[in-house]
């Protein structure tokens, strides 16, 4: 590709159209990242020892559904509803939206979260915004590849609620993507985190200065997210099968 | 505007369908405050001390994701479903009802609430209707920031689930609104309460005689909801805006 | 009506879809309640001291919200997916089923219930299966009029849903039915029980031999119901009203 | 049959189209029991005396129907999103898909079930994976007879899903059939586990090396699929019925 194709594409990603759309990518990622972190927070000031309790699990999980449902609906006929850089990546390797372009949404959600990650810590007095942690007994690696799995389940879905083939069905598509996330955190949380969300693990790491294992919430599911899109778009559904796939 | 032309438009605020609409209002306002106070009385009874249990905030949010959803849902082809005063400031801000009308929705939804709560009081003997209270350590600013926040989320969400160029996305509206006000509940409500609604504040406050940091929940909200209302119709997603602006 | 009128109106009640509407009213009120029931026992075995934990609370309501939104869809298309036989008597008293079938509907829900619940009784041994209570320090009339207020709201919900004027929200009826009971449930779930569907309370009863306040069950459900149905269909959305009554 | 049909049938089971629809069920079963039996582990880890606790049953049931709702939609248009051994062979008995297909869905679920277990009991080091197990106070037979109905309801749920006469319902399909499946655990968790899921319980069974009681998890929930298909197709809803059957 030559400079002149890069900067084309690059004129491609600053229309007024395109600046929407990183916008719409800011403020669902900022909704979806202040009540999830903020669920911890407030899930932790109910209960000191937060990391014994099945309840706070709950409020996490549950947070991270509905969030992520309404946050990917909000956005969804503006930028596509990624509210994620692991989809995003997903979806630039599956050749849906342009390099230039992901980049400038992996900046809007980056930027988002740790705006929201900064005014929870403004508004709630006393109180250290929470980062993801890894259960002692589990290694790194482990913890990675369960996030490349949980963030695998999540871009797949994501793929498949945007697939226009799926005719009605196309309806309920932020729900289950939001379901998906709910799901992975109740049976993740307790060991890798479940983030799923490298921007989300960024934000609250760059609010508390504390970057410890933040590439377990990169590698994972950067890898999981670009493995779902290829599988998905030339494995299980290519665009050239048949339109009347079912058996 | 001349005192005819103010006639003309209070003249609208009266017909048969707009009555109607406000009946719409009380009754829907009056099943989501007697759903929500009612849950926070009886998280209260299940549990003494309810500030220090995440089962509890479980209760009250999944509580505001449900009976929110349903109530907007019941109203939403005949008043549009609003349900919240600052939901009204928002979309009479942003000119999609006129002022006479919107003080109409303010009367039936302050109204309902008073009634939702003073029934809980009068068939629930022995218990204090509860209010919304902010923690300790946090600043009334802070609160207030906090539900603007909060109020943001929710009032862009209702309009994004309004907008008619979501297609087929419009049938999940009320459930993703009744989604985010249930995340945004997990993440703030032992912070400032995760009111998100001034009239819920109001008819608690109203029945149990206490008036304290009822400022909170009106300032924060309804800044919040002219602001989600502005964002949203001029710069996310502009009515003059080609029909197709996904990325 | 002579007695000619009543055998062809009996007629209609004994066709072969008419029979099939009775069998879609068995099973899905056996699945409710023997979800419903079977939660109950559940949280109680999990937890002797079932009436003191919100974790309970949000086990019983949960199991609503999502039994009744499974039981109302799967019976949607051939009975109605009234499910409860206040929704039945609501339906009857505003003229959308005649006076002979809805006697069916009642019998057939009233024996759904006794079977799911002798069956779990049956199954799990060595538990009692519960009946509906009334908190200590409520009054028998408090208490009717709570589930009066409740199932007022959950009819109007059900005739809300089933109102074709609603276009592609009709599509998530039956989610916001069951939505508005698991609500309801958290609400009013230690007060009075929360019951709103009277067959359920009955079921329970028979099973259990003890018809402690059953009166409560029946008196305050039908009165809401009949009440929900007269406003919705002659105040708030009358037939006769312009197709376009949005504001 | 003769040899040259089977063989002819077989072909049909060996199509591209048909090896996508395995590698469809074996992708949403993996997604399913990882996180099932996740949230089962996560559930363990955060409180060493899982039996004993409401908020656990919610930990392990929401993540049902959150995961299935998922599964199920991302494989509906593929596979038709069983996720479920019993779901198949309820499907095959009522003559939807041939017995050789159903024999590879079989093979791909269990495949599926088996790996996300291992990979589970990989990541997660020092938890053994957990195995359903039956109350102590209840029989084989009764848990088989638990397990059968609670499978008739699921089975019952996916027919009326799937069901094409269902019109704009069919677009929430996925979300029932998950909120059935949640519902059911919050019912039978602690009494004969709620699995309905064969697969489920093969995977953690071959993990954890203990095979107890497997019987009961494979006759009560395939009887009940298979009844479920029989009553739905033939009695409540048959094929060559008029075209409305509402009352």
């Amino acid at each position: 590709m030559g400079p002149t194709m890069l900067a084309v594409r690059f004129q491609h990603s600053v229309t007024p159209n395109a600046l929407r759309s990183y916008l719409a990518e800011f403020l669902s990622t900022f909704f979806y990242v202040f009540a999830v972190v903020g669920s911890a927070m407030s899930s932790r000031k109910l209960m000191p020892d937060v990391s014994s309790n099945a309840s706070s699990l709950v409020v996490v999980a549950v947070t991270n559904a509905f969030a992520l449902s309404s946050a990917v609906y909000v956005a969804a006929n503006i930028s596509g509803g990624h509210v994620n850089p692991a989809v995003t990546f997903g979806m630039a390797v599956g050749g849906h939206i342009s390099v230039p372009t992901a980049l400038f949404y992996w900046v809007s959600q980056m930027l988002a979260s740790v705006m929201a990650s900064l005014l929870l810590k403004m508004t709630v007095v006393g109180q250290h915004v929470p980062t993801y942690t890894i259960a002692e007994e589990m290694t790194g690696f482990g913890a990675s590849l369960m996030e490349c799995i949980l963030t695998f389940a999540l871009v797949y879905t994501v793929y498949a609620a945007g697939d226009t083939r799926r005719g009605t069905l196309g309806a309920i598509g932020p729900l289950v993507i939001g379901f998906i996330a709910g799901a992975n955190v109740l049976a993740a949380g307790p060991f890798s985190g479940g983030s799923m969300n490298p921007a989300c693990a960024f934000g609250s790491a760059v609010t508390a200065g504390s970057f410890k294992n933040q590439a377990v919430y990169w590698v994972g599911p950067l890898i999981g997210a670009a493995a779902a899109g290829l599988v998905y778009d030339n494995v299980v559904f290519p665009s050239h099968a048949p339109e009347e796939v079912g058996v």
